[in-house]
């Protein structure tokens, strides 16, 4: 490693240091490419060792067991919004009623996406389908999760950033623009360790969404909580919640939940679900109606077989997926602390959960990503947690330590920060 | 049964034999009553001795088989349109090249839906989205499948409604209508054992539907082969392949082909199929970009397995249904037959295939419905099978007779002749 050359920051340093410490760094990087590395750290997928933990899934359901607990045989038709266990399984994870949650199939993107295009096609509540109004707007808390931003793009939706503080979304901004433009219909949310910042929005900023009073009477928060239960640490935080919050304030319609069990069993076979006011779920039970006759309740049974039809087992199950990328987040942030520390050149998150480590170096993002890419390892574009790809300050980059092994991990970081000097440097010197 | 009491057409008895038809008729409508009946023939689904057959299905998978042949980890993220050999062995099914295939998750309606909702907010391969069209119509061959109506009817579309011959949709009108208006965007089509007329469209339809010059060029045949392999008899009609006529003519980017696993394996866990041109895959594959990562690919795993990845299984496998279901269809033709026939008041299908048996009595559908509810016996909601759910004669029931076992449908079908009998009378008094 070049961290014998320097103890000092980037910026103290004078031309010929800097060219050395350039010249270093690049003689390194050769050396990183002439391994022919091939790693990829670009997206957040579990590791084949994490799905190891589910390995049961695959054959703990026997085949005389197909009946959900009323009798119905999940094997036919029927059954729109999910077996009534799961419901009442799935209520723990979205801490709501069981009677305000939807079971869907795989993938909670696929459950958003649904409920946007209804927006779109439908309108919400018996508003104007959105597909017909001049202009959309969605706001987009930054950094962000790209799909999320996709979706609405997809849809001609115009994006608004929002900055992200330490304890979430701006949310003067947001209060401020909502109470102006009834063309601003919704707002993206990672509540709990956010993608990619690993943010744990506080209690306040969730009563302040919960008390939003939007212009548009058709305003949702998408509150995508795919990480509530994805812990890095032994006492993890506890957050306030969202539709508990807006009852209180008589405004629940304001908010759609989502989460999955993704990231828990299977991500190619998982369970999606939705929570949302009585009043929310009885137009969108109307409208998916339409879609379909129903989600696959055979893989409904077979989580809740898994998993002993007991909550606790779905925690004590992630306190193992904690253990194998615990290890893995340390090796991130070691390697950025030891290696970058003291140039002074970049900040990054620490997060106590969620999938991804949140990196910052202004003007070098597109950089470093181009120089890992030369160098074998594959990283999540820079700027794909904007709206557009779009990175006002070229700083962002998400890493995501989860699905390589250790070694190739420790590897493409070492990549990775050497990379980061030669950018850091180069932008230095002009 | 009434049928001791005449067998002359009902329309020639005189006043005083049709007062003491409809009294013995009633009396017996009484006796009916008496038993407190509870039949289901309202939906075409699976009896459990069907589901029976492919419980194999829960647990053909074994722990340490979850990768594609590729060596894909089918437990992870991916494989937005489905497993290169789901795509292989579905191609059979749908009579095209495996390149033209994608593979889903559970439901083909879901599929249907999400292809309309596609054209409505983002429109076909570049067009104007359909939302933002002041009028879409779409034509109904009828009596048709409700479900497809319910589709167009809640994007708010104008259906128009196609008379069906025994060889298929009216072909003149249909041809003449879409070269006219260009606000027609597509038609619904159940191409092999209609739903509910069991019509097998002969292939002289088909070759015309695949040369069809619509002046929309964002026209799309929905071509819902929902039983291209759900025969009721040992020698199957063999039928013309859409996208086949329509490539010999420059014309594949026509078509939208669907099918599913819903009725083969389990309707509450099957696979759906879609088959259309490159250059349509192509824009839509991009689309479901959008709306999700991946279906579920261990199902994908399992119905192939199920098979043993060779679809001449899958084919003995549907003559197991076969000899369940024939029976049944038996029960309901050979009751409609001798107790209805030489009465002279209606007519219905005698499919080769297909789930559904088509009734028809001018002016007493709903008579009828109403009369066999207040018996125990449900039946599909008179005008189900038309746009708005408005049959303009009042004519025709879907008959289901695959769900009951043969007792009870055969109770089901006397309660059913009863009530066809007694609503011919009434009619005929006045």
């Amino acid at each position: 490693m070049g961290s014998d050359v320097v103890d000092m920051k980037l910026s103290e340093m004078n031309k010929e240091t800097l060219e050395q410490f350039l010249a270093d760094c690049k003689a390194q990087y050769l050396d990183f490419q002439a391994e022919n590395l091939k790693l990829d750290m670009s997206r957040g997928k579990p590791s084949p060792k994490q799905l190891d933990l589910s390995l049961d899934m695959i054959d703990c359901l026997k085949r005389d067991d197909y009946k959900a607990a009323n009798g119905l045989d999940c094997r036919n038709y029927g059954v729109l919004d999910g077996l009534p266990e799961a419901k009442e399984f799935f209520s723990n994870m979205l801490g709501v009623d069981p009677s305000n949650v939807m079971v869907f199939g795989n993938s909670s993107l696929n459950i958003m996406y649904w409920a946007m295009s209804v927006a779109m096609t439908n309108g919400v509540l018996g508003g104007e389908p959105w597909s017909k109004l001049p202009k959309v707007k969605f706001l987009c808390p930054v950094p962000g999760y790209d799909r999320h931003f996709a979706v609405s793009e997809y849809f001609g939706m115009e994006m608004v950033n929002i900055p992200m503080n330490e304890d979430g979304p701006d949310m003067d901004m947001i209060e401020k623009l909502v109470a102006e433009d009834d063309s601003i219909k919704g707002v993206w949310c990672v509540p709990m360790y956010s993608n990619p910042g690993g943010v744990v929005y506080s209690d306040e900023v969730i009563k302040r969404f919960a008390a939003l009073k939007p212009k548009a009477k058709d305003f949702r928060i998408f509150w995508d909580n795919a990480y509530c239960v994805h812990h890095l640490v032994d006492n993890p935080p506890v957050q306030a919640n969202l539709m508990e919050e807006a009852k209180k304030v008589g405004n629940e319609d304001i908010c759609y939940m989502f989460a999955s069990t993704s990231k828990i069993t299977f991500p190619g076979n998982g369970i999606a679900v939705m929570a949302a006011s009585d009043k929310n779920l009885a137009c969108l039970k109307k409208s998916l109606g339409f879609a379909t006759i129903g989600y696959d309740k055979i893989n409904q049974l077979r989580h809740l077989r898994f998993f002993d039809d007991n909550f606790e087992n779905l925690i004590k199950h992630m306190k193992k997926h904690k253990d194998l990328i615990a290890p893995k987040f340390a090796i991130v942030e070691n390697t950025l602390e030891s290696e970058l520390k003291e140039l002074g050149i970049a900040n990054w998150s620490n997060p106590q959960g969620g999938y991804f480590i949140s990196f910052n170096q202004a003007g070098c993002a597109k950089r470093i990503v181009s120089l890992c890419k030369e160098a074998g390892v594959v990283l999540t574009g820079a700027g794909a947690s904007f709206p557009y790809g779009k990175d006002p300050l070229d700083e962002n980059i998400r890493l995501s330590p989860t699905f390589p092994t250790e070694e190739e991990l420790q590897k493409a970081m070492n990549v990775f920060v050497c990379s980061a000097k030669i950018a850091a440097a180069e932008k230095l010197m002009g």
